[in-house]
């Protein structure tokens, strides 16, 4: 009954929190129960669930015994002392938290509340740090780059004891981060490779995030002012036909365009195959964005024309921003910025009075 | 001087204000100065420029009088008391700041910390009310739906007086906001219907913030878990065939697609054009989610197939989040969830082993 969202919502209503115990559990009190049943034995190990539940949780008087209505049982013990230490265990929760791209300015008010209410965190070590004090005293479990898959399934299962885990994701956890990845397993059943019966029925939580485009366009101004669209140029999961199918797209439609993973170690060729590809459809001159480290001291932005972006100035960290045929860059007193106009210009020149 | 990049740069490495001083109030000083310049008031209108200055900012005694180097000019005034009301005008601030979807826990703390320091705030006037008690005390300047212009006309001209000013949008300031057009007005000269001279040397800071289509996505699980793009479906400054052109790209490239300003009371027929168009290139039952007032208490969200899509269900303030041909509606406990998976499963399957 852990994602049994009646009950859910019952104990979210009253403020209450919500106790799971497994059948052993609940069978170690089948001699103070008032209404054992052999018929609820032989479906789930137990000879009693309502009058169980309640004798496990409280040391005491049962006030209520097993008392049913058509969807529902229940049975309510009185406890001789306050309950200090809860028996049995939560549900079990995981945040899927996007940290933002650096800088803790950047977090939200949400995720940094989420962080601090889990009792263990999992991520990429180098974003884990980047909480600071926020994970101190916190159990922390680190999975390198590339270790994705156990780094979700380990999450997921460790929500599954009833643990609070939060998954510490770079940017917004669901832009190319592990947040899809969540709910692929999810959506597995336990016998196609998923998860867990448990942990299929644990809390799962997104939060959103800044993701590094927007940290980036916030430095460069608002190249983002209109259609955009984003890409990754891994070529690890998605297949490489599909990843140049999306690149013609979206130069067909000048839409202007965010590449994630624009490099690795070994994949460095989609970058220049990109840039030859929007040449054939917007001008030369078309303004783009190299950022890296944002929001941290090292932050590095820089500006080239298109047809002058050279594979070797970016590497895997680097958010690549390539302007729509309107992008424009300028000079300002604190340096260039690079904004795409929506089309107020027509409305100013008088085009559209 | 007011956008002078060493003189700024050397005020914040200091750690002190830059005040600007008019001709006139230099001039006003000509009496006191030790070397007056009828060249120096020839180019720019008072006899002398870092003496006029420092004896306009305090009253005392000039103890380091006009010192020249090859780039710079300065003299130093010790003030008989401590300045308590600095005379002159600091330079001015714009900030453009995306303040979310709408719950105060998704506002960065960076755009927190701008709109508490500043001491105007100017926006559209549901948006400053989302503020909340960080918009009490300060003055407050609203504008129309549809006042975008004037908006960033006067939010730029109240900085030029030397006011520190917040441009308060909803979710990111940089994606269809207000970003991109107070840089298309600061890029164009004061006789191109641009801004005026003294809009042009204030500081302009843009901060980013979780836009509603973050807001959505984390709602619905992952629904951006792989490539997507943003298009907004109004015509009112981009012609109807760029718009078309720009949805046949995303429907061919098979992105995942959010719709800002689906429809408007005058404008109706473009998203039931975009549902037909993304038809013939992805399944009838591709998921498709409505959310309107995210993070507000009438927050509401609905998943449809795309070929059930109605116009009527969606108004101007809803975000419409189109699956690709590979997003997935799952039932968890909590509800349906929405998800784009990133590849993960020809690794899962073996395919890829």
């Amino acid at each position: 009954k852990g994602d049994e969202p009646a009950i859910i919502e019952t104990a979210a209503r009253l403020g209450v929190p919500y106790r799971l115990f497994t059948a052993a559990e609940l069978e170690a009190q089948v001699d103070r129960l008032v209404n054992p049943s052999d018929v609820v034995f032989a479906e789930v190990g137990c000879h009693g669930v309502s009058e169980g539940a309640a004798l496990a949780l409280a040391d005491g008087e049962l006030v209520v015994e097993k008392t049913k209505t058509a969807n529902a049982t229940c049975a309510v013990v009185r406890a001789a002392d306050p309950i200090v230490d809860m028996a049995g265990r939560s549900r079990g929760k995981l945040s899927i938290i996007g940290i933002g791209p650096g800088q803790h300015s950047w977090r939200t008010p949400e995720a940094s509340a989420l962080v601090a209410e889990a009792e263990e965190l999992v991520g990429y070590g180098l974003y884990i740090d980047l909480l600071g004090a926020l994970a101190y005293g916190k159990k922390r479990v680190d999975f390198p780059l590339g270790g994705e898959e156990d780094r979700c399934r380990y999450a997921l299962e460790q929500a599954a004891k009833g643990k609070n885990v939060a998954l510490i994701c770079s940017g917004d956890a669901g832009i190319y981060a592990m947040g899809a990845l969540v709910f692929e397993l999810l959506d597995r059943g336990s016998d196609q490779m998923g998860v867990s019966d448990a942990a299929h029925r644990v809390e799962v939580v997104s939060t959103p995030g800044v993701s590094a485009l927007q940290g980036a366009a916030a430095r460069a101004g608002a190249p983002l002012g209109h259609d955009f669209c984003v890409i990754s140029l891994s070529d690890l999961l998605t297949p490489r036909e599909d990843i140049v199918k999306r690149l013609i797209a979206a130069a067909q439609g000048d839409f202007v365009i965010a590449f994630y993973n624009p490099v690795s170690m070994r994949r460095r060729t989609l970058l220049a195959e990109a840039r030859d590809i929007l040449l054939k459809h917007r001008p030369a001159d078309t303004p783009v964005m190299l950022a890296s480290s944002l929001g941290r001291p090292e932050e590095h932005v820089r500006y080239r024309r298109l047809d002058e972006l050279e594979v070797d100035e970016v590497d895997m960290l680097t958010v690549v921003l390539i302007g729509s045929s309107n992008s424009k860059l300028t000079q300002l007193g604190e340096g260039p910025r690079m904004y795409t106009p929506r089309g107020y210009a027509r409305k100013i020149d008088g085009d559209l009075s």
